[in-house]
């Protein structure tokens, strides 16, 4: 069976991600490594905790790294607060957790379940790439090793979010993002995807009716990131699926259609976290990345809502 | 019979064009409208009709705009210069042409050949889109007219050549670009695929070898332009076959996959001249685009080399 190990930055749609894979047969997760972003480290740690507690789900939460490679702080922006919430969770309130997160560091958790599980792995980040790049760094043999790497984030054929370039997740992390699409393969659901699969109330509308907890908190959630998107976004008409599709992908490759690429991120201004093309590797016949640029988002839709609405009756 | 305009800034990269176009029974050369870019226009159309008559076809040359929709004037870049040469052909020398330009304007003449020959018209512009967009406007009604548009310009999933973030062409006329993605289905034959598509010396020896004045002409304007490229991007290892690969396209589509997509250019600041999705018409199930994103490469080089060795001979 494939094992599946999110890395992520908990966060309103890392909760959507996180949902779907505990509501997926198809594999087991078996860890979750935490990162910076959408919240501090610390606080999505919490959050993991407290929402796999929640869904009934014991799964191991593991600590990752706080900042970016190349830095030795990190701030959450204002921008990320008002989307998720000061909590990650749309100031929703769930109880604390009584478990605590694993000893062993994340990266060394990621290194050890590459050697044992090899190709049944599957290792989706969510947030920036600095656990995935620190783990190849420390231990190169596991770019061979891993089955595949689906993570969310950057932008090839469309705008950035943070700017006109860059993408949120690539942008906390522009160096960490190269090596990665440099050092691995992996495929890329980027807002070239994830902005053209639309969640609405309408959808959110049938975890509430299911009259549990559960469902309440997954769409109390995500109306919270719906209004968000009205003022982030107004002219949408609902909020993107980033992350969940990414973890959607992971299960189901067959939900995207991929241009094979072999990308770089660049590092320097003046477009420092823009995905792109790397020219010296474009006429190599071997592509790294698969880039996501088409989606079959109502079939990923259905699976979503049923899947959630399985999770959470 | 297909009936071929081409928009050319001739330009060693549209001499080889216009030759593919002038060696193909496919479609039918009826003209070749003039515009600014690689040369200024006047130079453009003596190159095209000397080039013409040294290849005894009395093809219709036409002038067109001399500068961009919003300016007023146009000055050659010195780095054009370095490629093509100051007479825009590596600085060979053949004779001027004993034919003028016609008196009808370019513009005019591309709404007219849309109104006759309707979807058997093939445009294809390899320089900047000002023509195509100058008779878009003055005549709405071509952009469902006219058969197929393939343009040589943009860079969706790889850097630009003028800047990080724009292609020559578009960036000659940002705004005439914009209008024409927006207003007509086109085929993007941008640097995606041209970079993609080298022609080496081992190549122009043939032309060379066949001790023919057309054979001479040939290879001594590409050698020019492959001398340019070992300065311009060393680590490429012959030029890129620009212009000639939109003519190829246009000719045979099946030499390039394309992405369906609705592009804009980005018409203001800092980006002004990227060529990207327009997250407006994301979710629009309609794309007006269709951007070359994998070619053929060798199936086209043999289709270029022979076909010119034929017309050479």
């Amino acid at each position: 069976m494939k094992k599946l190990i999110l890395d992520l930055d908990t966060g309103i749609d890392d909760t959507l991600a996180m949902s779907l894979a505990m509501a997926s047969p198809e594999a087991e997760l078996i860890g979750i490594i935490g990162t910076y972003g959408n919240v501090y480290m610390d606080q999505g740690l919490r959050n993991d905790l407290a929402i796999t507690d929640l869904f009934g789900k014991d799964v191991k939460v593991y600590r990752g790294l706080e900042h970016a490679l190349k830095k030795d702080s990190f701030e959450v922006m204002e921008i990320s607060s008002f989307i998720h919430g000061k909590n990650g969770i749309g100031e929703c309130q769930i109880p604390d957790s009584e478990r605590k997160p694993e000893e062993i560091a994340g990266v060394d958790f990621l290194i050890e379940a590459a050697h044992t599980y090899k190709e049944d792995l599957i290792y989706v980040p969510t947030g920036p790439l600095t656990n995935l790049a620190a783990a190849l760094q420390k231990d190169p043999s596991i770019s061979s090793l891993i089955g595949r790497v689906v993570f969310m984030g950057g932008a090839l054929t469309v705008p950035g979010n943070v700017s006109d370039w860059s993408e949120a997740n690539i942008n906390q992390d522009p160096d960490a993002a190269d090596y990665v699409v440099k050092h691995i393969n992996t495929t890329m659901i980027g807002l070239d995807v994830t902005l053209q699969t639309l969640l609405t109330t309408k959808e959110t509308a049938k975890w509430r009716e299911l009259g549990t907890e559960r469902g309440k908190f997954l769409a109390d959630v995500t109306d919270y990131y719906i209004k968000a998107y009205e003022v982030t976004a107004p002219g949408l008409g609902g909020c993107g699926l980033h992350d969940p599709l990414a973890v959607g992908v992971a299960i189901d490759p067959d939900l995207v259609e991929c241009l094979p690429i072999n990308l770089m991120v660049e590092t320097e201004p003046p477009l420092r976290g823009r995905t792109i093309g790397d020219l010296s590797r474009l006429s190599d016949p071997v592509k790294k990345t698969q880039v996501a640029v088409r989606v079959k988002k109502e079939q990923f839709l259905d699976m979503l809502v049923s899947r959630l609405s399985s999770l959470a009756a």
